[in-house]
């Protein structure tokens, strides 16, 4: 039930440390978010209802330096979920270095935009949420 | 009729060469288009016209490296203009060095978003780009 | 005993949400954290010992969504520090919304860059993070 | 001779106005312009020799908006070469929009970082240099 997705690292996602930046691995976390959103249909949600999955918190624990070239894999798991957020965790692993290079966690709560409000998730995402919660966890 | 706009450089703006990416010197002149679109009311016509100013073409002369820390300020010019379109140039000066760093020149076009197609732009606009056209040219 | 910096944010720093990106939010701090290197002399340590300050974690709450335009004052504390790494806690605020806009933690630790391994702080380094410790902590 | 990348784009290359951003165009010529400095050994030269190839200007003329998903492949060619600069053109092409999106110039120079003066390519540099001199131009 992982989503999976494969990012070459490019050249100009190095720092002056001559270390892909910090910042870059929470792009690439956002990438996966956005495959996880298209799984679940959370993406197609804002049009059709007004609601939309806001990023509350988010971590990151940094485990080895990435450099050009590379590729990264960054797998996505539905932690845990309730009526109105939910949690997914990222393993990056680089494929030259053949290790993890970090683990990130975050908070996705149900934002209902007309209402400006913290909303629930609509009866289909609870749904899919329910059916992506890992068994083993 | 210069709109000038001073930039602190981030560290994060240098990559792996220790200077600051080339790209980034694109993101500032497009600050500074910003600050242009709003001194002339091109910001504000999407809204009301469904009318916008479209990038057509870039190009950009690098004169000198920049690294952290600096200051760069960038002056933007029109440098002419006609019902359908407009050219400003952009003039990037680090305050460390003491130098001009970068010249760029683009070219905007006028888009009607609802048609999909090239248009015109509206008297006001029209204007407020006569009255911003640099006599010395 | 704060560093304090005050970002403008640019256009560019918005997504499709036409919010400022989440990584921004990360980026802002990087900023912040090379002006509390700037201020310890943590900057200067790599050329002279080879050693550096390595980000091992970083956690942010988003509180409240930025557009531009707006400035964001970001300050950082140190939250505590050891030996071997230190924590800065960095809290934004938005000049336009009067408001925070998020908080972010992170831990930085020695690292020897010759030596691949773990390392101290120098003797300087230490008193200068003694002496930044917020007495009311 | 033609040296080609495949792009996926990512979410967060969009900008506020639901697009590729602007900038992104020349970050994915940049990850083609390695390719192309590693298919050649200008990547491995500043180590060996002190010399570096450094980007002295670009031109990009944007042809139609690109908006995640989709993938855009890169192809580089080589246009012109003397003994101290050379010239590259990129074609970038959307597979979804299934039409050329952009088409960008630039012109390298060689640079003896150690002097800090231009430079001419070494001699197998220059080799390899005509051996990608495209016959049909």
């Amino acid at each position: 039930m992982n989503v999976e997705l494969e990012i070459a690292v490019a050249w100009g996602d190095m720092d002056a440390y001559a270390h892909v930046n910090n910042t870059v691995y929470l792009r690439w976390c956002e990438s996966a978010r956005l495959k996880f959103f298209e799984s679940t249909g959370i993406d197609r949600l804002r049009e059709t209802t007004g609601l939309g999955a806001i990023l509350a918190e988010i971590a990151c624990r940094y485990k080895a330096p990435v450099t050009y070239p590379d590729t990264v894999r960054v797998s996505v798991r539905l932690e845990r979920w309730s009526e109105s957020d939910f949690c997914l965790r990222y393993r990056l692993f680089s494929q030259r270095l053949q290790c993890e290079v970090a683990v990130v966690s975050d908070r996705l709560v149900a934002y209902d935009y007309p209402r400006l409000a913290k909303a629930h998730w609509p009866g289909p995402i609870q749904q899919q949420l329910a059916a992506r919660q890992d068994p083993q966890l």
